[in-house]
């Protein structure tokens, strides 16, 4: 079997060879599209899951909405169409006749939402409305990579309405920390969280809000984003309530996502030379059961691993067991180290003359001799110490490639020689964020709510700063 | 508010108020398109619970593949093709450009998953390969309903490669009873299994399962399809394995799916005059607290109705309070009747003082009084006595609408005067299929495993009946 790139080797290639033989997708026959096979589509299933229950119990309902937009609703509001226009695909003919008018794939729904809620926000009891929604969406872009940027991906689309700022501002925030909670506790990647710069906001918000993660190659990855949108979708869809005071008012909008390319996090994050890391909380398979034995003996020890894996599945972790005998051992170790499954539980004839049976972490190789009555009591606290651990060594990772730069030479020097974030100082003027880019090819990430230092002044141009902000270069 | 038009009065018009009455959908400004709004989602949401289950269990396993299908693919399989053709939406540019080659929105997704199982599938121990993909799908119909037959719409669909004839048939008919278990069991609806005729039958399948119900206007509706492909997508994608006597075969495909039409044979099969009426086992509320009782009291009452649902939710029940002070209760007892909710509790200051709540069943508008101390006990049964009083309740309604004939002037009478389904001799010419549909607008439906009767002669031509068959109008 071919082998996989190393990470030091060529980290790009590295991924495609890792997420290919993982088996988590294929290449489709149309440009920019890829195909989510099983293990990465039950990855994905787990990801929506732990943001479904999220949304929910913060009182958000699922709905669903057409995948054609007029074009005449991109029309609507400005900025939003020279957003998306560029990457637009479009049916012109459709039922053996040409349209009337161009339809096109959505690439995010604001505006059909957006003409929805118009109808259906008539008073302030009507408000707030919180919709979420589950679809496919489409962009056209011009270089992809698989899951992190598709010609299709998948994704949640949340868009809420209320009758104050305040509260729209307050719902853009919740929904950044829940994103961050996710982010952080299931997929054990720790994210900065701030505020986007003019320049790299929402086609169409107020502010936008993101989360941010970095790779193991050092780029950042854009974890969610959060938008406060003000009224400005309101006024370009006429979405109006009857106030108490009986005026009629537009309401403030948000609007929020996360997609399918946090697969490409997690795999960028945790994965290694061997292959997948899966932090377990979002691990299809949590422990993965070998048998081990000569011919003669396996029976015997197939017989007792599965009523094991039958008690471990009782107590709620996800184990399954491999039990072909036309595949050796050591071939299972590696596969399932490539796949990342958390905890390998191997048992030969002596486990069991012995009563134990070895536990092996995907996260440390660390082999671990159980007492066959403990097992039960054990997974679940190994589990959470793979999970904090896996948390802890992408912290660490973070922190130790998050620098600090005062000078514009000095931050090319790290982004070109090193690698990571950097945090500057900035002025505010998009000239000099534009300097940044020219001169470093890292891009603004956020800016920062909780920077580890408060920079004074701009890194191009040296005049009292305004933010001091995260730069990177960026997936 | 306006009134529900009877279902006496106009059918049509009844399906139409009560779908947007109980909030389940709105018109989309796309041709065809509907928005599912959160109340229609959260039934296709418990559908989808239901179905993913089964098919994990039967070792499916859920994956995600494009939107996009390139226009020579459908040029593959000739019949597929042309049954397909004149539903398609094109895509001709994208991204500012011109495509070289039109993109298909996918109708259903055969052709690009035969692509990629011809790539998957190397050998015998590739196989079965069984495959299910979440998704919504296009077809620009002419006439539209909302949920029956929209441009676009949500499903499933299945999609499994097998070794031998025998296996794949087998997988089409396992499917056919996982979904009658579904549409009986949990959406409370009986179907008339079967086979379809030629002429009815998926374009580029050798045979089409179909399960068919009965709305309450008569009409029928195919609630699920499963289809053995035989080795015509294989032939067309060149789907082959090496066999274990080293010679490449092709292999046997089948394919099967169940969409959001099944949210209209919900609302047709169990609505009424005062609206839906849900089957507890898929109604996303199970029972609906509503407090009654004097201002100066109504406080007392809530925290106690609070509690009882606290404990209800406790048990598994799927319950919720209406506690609004500002809305009557009367009109709540018409709205949760309306929206189709399977028991309403009713608890005033006298209940509280007599250790009693008032149970309403939404199916019979029984009540019933329960001393609160039993209430615990009393819900699952009760649930569970709606469950099978409702698919009772269908049964008769269609077996009752069931008619046998023998000449076609006596179906024409039955389809014409009377409603329902007519079982009749069939010859097997597709012309005699065709002269049914003229004299009398029915269809055949299917051709089912276990006739009520059978035929001895075709009821067109009056040779003898090779097949008898279940004809009706259908939606």
């Amino acid at each position: 079997m071919q082998k996989i790139t190393s990470q030091s080797e060529d980290f790009s290639r590295w991924y495609i060879d890792v997420i290919q033989r993982a088996d988590l997708m294929d290449y489709a026959p149309v440009r920019g599209c890829i195909v989510f096979k099983p293990d990465g589509y039950e990855l994905w299933e787990a990801c929506q899951r732990e943001l479904d229950r999220r949304f929910k119990e913060t009182g958000h309902r699922n709905a669903y909405f057409p995948l054609f937009i007029p074009e005449s609703f991109f029309q609507k509001e400005k900025e939003h169409v020279e957003g998306f226009n560029p990457e637009l695909p479009w049916v012109t003919e459709a039922g053996g006749e040409k349209l009337e008018e161009r339809l096109a794939i959505r690439p995010t729904s604001e505006t059909i939402i957006g003409h929805m809620f118009a109808e259906w926000i008539q008073s302030y009891r009507d408000l707030p409305l919180k919709i979420n929604q589950w679809a496919n969406v489409v962009r056209w872009e011009k270089r992809t990579l698989p899951f992190l940027r598709t010609s299709e991906f998948l994704w949640q689309e949340g868009h809420t309405a209320h009758t104050t700022s305040a509260e729209a501002e307050e719902e853009t925030l919740m929904i950044l920390d829940l994103y961050t909670d996710f982010v952080e506790n299931i997929l054990a990647i720790p994210v900065y969280r701030g505020q986007k710069t003019p320049s790299e906001k929402f086609a169409g918000a107020v502010n936008t809000y993101s989360i941010e993660a970095m790779m193991k190659d050092g780029k950042a990855l854009q974890a969610g984003t959060s938008h406060y949108m003000g009224q400005n979708f309101a006024r370009a869809f006429d979405m109006k309530y009857l106030d108490k005071d009986n005026t009629l008012k537009y309401v403030y909008t948000t609007s929020w996502g996360v997609s399918t390319r946090m697969l490409g996090a997690i795999i960028m994050v945790h994965g290694d030379d061997k292959g997948l890391a899966l932090p377990p909380k979002v691990a299809p398979t949590q422990v993965i059961i070998v048998p081990i034995g000569p011919q003669k003996e396996l029976e015997r020890v197939v017989t007792y691993a599965n009523k094991l894996r039958d008690r471990l599945a009782q107590t709620g972790v996800r184990v399954k067991i491999d039990a072909r005998e036309d595949i050796s051992p050591g071939w299972k170790f590696n596969e399932y180290e490539l796949r990342g499954v958390p905890v390998r539980l191997e048992i030969g004839p002596r486990d069991l003359q012995n009563e134990q049976v070895v536990l092996v972490r995907r996260d440390t190789g660390e082999k671990l001799f159980v007492p066959e009555s403990e097992l039960l009591n054990r997974v679940p606290g190994l589990l959470q110490d793979i999970q904090s651990n896996m948390y802890s060594k992408a912290k660490d990772f973070r922190d130790s490639n998050s620098h600090v730069a005062r000078h514009l030479t000095e931050m090319a020097e790290i982004i070109r020689d090193r690698r990571g974030f950097v945090l500057a100082g900035w002025c505010g003027e998009d000239s000099c964020e534009k300097s940044v880019k020219q001169e470093t090819g890292a891009t603004s990430r956020n800016i920062p709510f909780d920077p580890p230092e408060v920079l004074p002044a701009c890194i191009v141009c040296g005049k009292p700063a305004k933010h001091t902000v995260w730069f990177a270069k960026s997936y």
